[in-house]
């Protein structure tokens, strides 16, 4: 029986030089990270099923990958009707890094400073359709900053992951800030019910999609009173005139001193009709668009609910994530080269008795920084070297006493 | 309610220390792989499941973490005795990484350099009864060689496995190797049954611990004849004091090849009772061990037909893994000192009207290649103070225009 040779449905293998991108990638960030101050932490890739449902995952939780019981806790015999996947199953992959970071913080905070500022790189899954763009697994990296209840963890985290960007090669950002009681306020304001507010948020969201009459005519749609409808359009309007100077209070005196302190850096503005789609945000919200590919590349907000799950206390908590496979492929697109990329060089040798000659050989141009491959070729020399042309910058043949020493002498060795 | 803040059974957090020198490991081994001119590859953590279960992955079979089918394909009203697990799962998450880098090779091939010289850092997962040292979630890194039959595959992969792991500070270290075919020659010697190979090995395998006087009983036990059981053990002793000159033909000459270009670099010797679990290996299987710890910390061996589970041919391979877990926890245990370890620094700031200032000092510091993690701090400042040097090397305090200043001068900025 042969098998399939293909990875499963919506994921995919990472050949070398993609995984070369991808490792600068991920070392260019956690450099970032680290010489900020963030520390990094990880998790297990699988967490307890309970957990994972009853998170405010929002439509992730439709996408959860379930791992089966296994042993004696798994006994088909008995499976009924009335059973669902919950009882089948009794542990999950996970769907982001939020919970988990979460549930480790409330884990291990004796250990922790507070505040904590943590970073994360790593997988997470999500039984999407496959379709372009969109992976079954894929890498996520987060920063969060748990314990600090002022604008400063969001200006910090804004400041740490836009300068991550900008050596990523992405210059030409922009950051969007908005506030979820802001948005609370306006839809208040407007007297629409409270009750109804994501639902708002949902329509509001598509803003920058199908325009400001979009949005008013999904509210009719819904059912929403003309009257209050108009008045939150009138509200958003006169909100996008005057910016933030449009509210009182101490929320929009936060995003301006944020405002304040990221320009300088990065490009940054006030976007009230920014919504952001997970459950669990409380306070500001922000997202970083590429102005080059116009698209998303990280996004975060405040979530000072989360950990209450998992201690008495509730703990004020921010967050912000890059959007790796987004900048992964747009990166792979324009053929973006590597800063500093090494060369690769091939040292081919051709029978049994020089290879000690060549291990010695090689060994001293690697304790120089190169990248040696020792490479046997015993027959079809030259259809070999010419493969082997493609794929090295460099390489050499050893073939007889005079050779190695030429490239003994030629390399000062 | 609350949830439970530990992880899943057998599986673990990551402090930000641990993660520090699970990191530098990496890179360790990642640098030292990357310069031998290994290419680092990856493959999705999940496979299908029929793959994982057809493969000749032994007992680790057994083990195997199952993902629930989703959506309409989990009918669970259609549920009868008569199904399997392998009814209700398609998905499972992957027990090692050389079944997934056959399948990688097959898919891939046409983009790959022959011979491909590869290497992966991933996790893998196995539902093993929890215990010290033994976790559900474990991280791997191998190096394998597809495409080579000659004996230099094995000698490029010994040669850079041991780099490695001198670089991690493992310098006592020795080499044992076999072969399976040597071991298969000196059963058939003692005419004991070659259906009963793998018993015997599982027998053998058992001498470091039990003695050979250990393996005799146990092999009696099986039912083997006397008079076949004191040939091999006869045998063994034979071999044990003539070496590999006990044998003809080219496996031994392959072995003494291999020894002979290692043991210039790091201890390597024949051990003809080294079986190796996994039920692939064909030919040459090796371990390297700890003297200092008393510990197996990287094996591996050729196993030259699993590639044939995907493509018509079949492919040379070989291959080894570090136990990159067994030397997390030695490392952990001795308080390993990363060598270079960047000094942290905490600059702390009293209050909003400083931020930006102290944003432009820690940028410059960190331009020079520091460590450095603003911290506000606004109340509780000797408290936090305490913590805080309690876990960076250095912290400063911007309490008005004098220390900032006095700051700014001392570092030249």
């Amino acid at each position: 029986m042969k098998f399939s040779t293909l990875p499963p449905k919506g994921t995919f293998d990472v050949l070398p030089e993609e995984m070369e991108l991808r490792n600068w990638m991920q070392e260019t960030i956690r450099e970032t990270y680290e010489e900020n101050g963030f520390a990094q932490i990880e998790t297990p890739c699988i967490e307890n099923l309970d957990l994972l449902t009853n998170s405010e995952g929002g439509e992730n939780l439709q996408l959860l990958f379930k791992i089966l019981k296994r042993g004696e806790k798994l006994n088909l015999s008995e499976v009924t009707e009335e059973m669902t996947e919950n009882d089948l199953a009794d542990l999950g992959l996970r769907f982001d890094l939020t919970l988990p970071l979460s549930r480790f913080y409330a884990n291990n905070r004796n250990d922790l400073l507070n505040p904590f500022k943590a970073f994360q790189i790593g997988n997470v899954w999500r039984a999407e359709r496959p379709q372009k763009g969109r992976f079954r697994q894929f890498t996520q990296c987060d920063i969060d900053i748990l314990g600090d209840e002022s604008i400063y963890a969001e200006i910090d985290l804004i400041f740490t992951v836009t300068k991550a960007l900008k050596r990523l090669g992405f210059e030409n950002c922009k950051v969007k800030i908005n506030d979820r009681r802001l948005l609370r306020e306006m839809v208040n304001r407007a007297k629409l019910p409270d009750g109804d507010f994501d639902s708002i948020c949902i329509s509001l969201d598509k803003a920058d999609k199908i325009g400001l009459q979009g949005v008013k005519d999904e509210l009719l749609g819904k059912g929403f009173l003309t009257e209050r409808v108009d008045h939150l359009l009138a509200l958003l309007e006169e909100v996008k005139a005057q910016g933030l100077d449009a509210f009182e209070g101490e929320e929009a005196e936060d995003l301006k001193l944020l405002i304040h302190n990221i320009e300088e850096y990065f490009p940054i503005e006030f976007e009230p009709t920014l919504v952001r789609g997970m459950g669990y945000y409380t306070g500001p919200i922000f997202e970083i668009e590429s102005e080059d590919f116009k698209s998303s590349i990280a996004g975060g907000g405040r979530y000072d609910n989360l950990l209450s799950k998992f201690q008495k206390e509730s703990l004020p908590a921010v967050g912000v994530s890059i959007g790796f496979e987004r900048i992964f492929s747009i990166l792979m697109e324009k053929d973006f080269l590597i800063p500093e990329r090494r060369k690769k060089r091939a040292l081919v040798f051709t029978k049994d008795e020089d290879l000690q000659r060549a291990i010695a050989f090689a060994e001293g141009l690697r304790d120089r920084g190169q990248i040696v491959s020792l490479v046997r070729v015993f027959n079809k020399m030259r259809k070999k070297l010419k493969q082997l042309e493609n794929t090295y910058d460099q390489v050499d043949v050893i073939r007889d006493e005079t050779v190695l020493g030429d490239l003994l002498e030629a390399h000062e060795l």
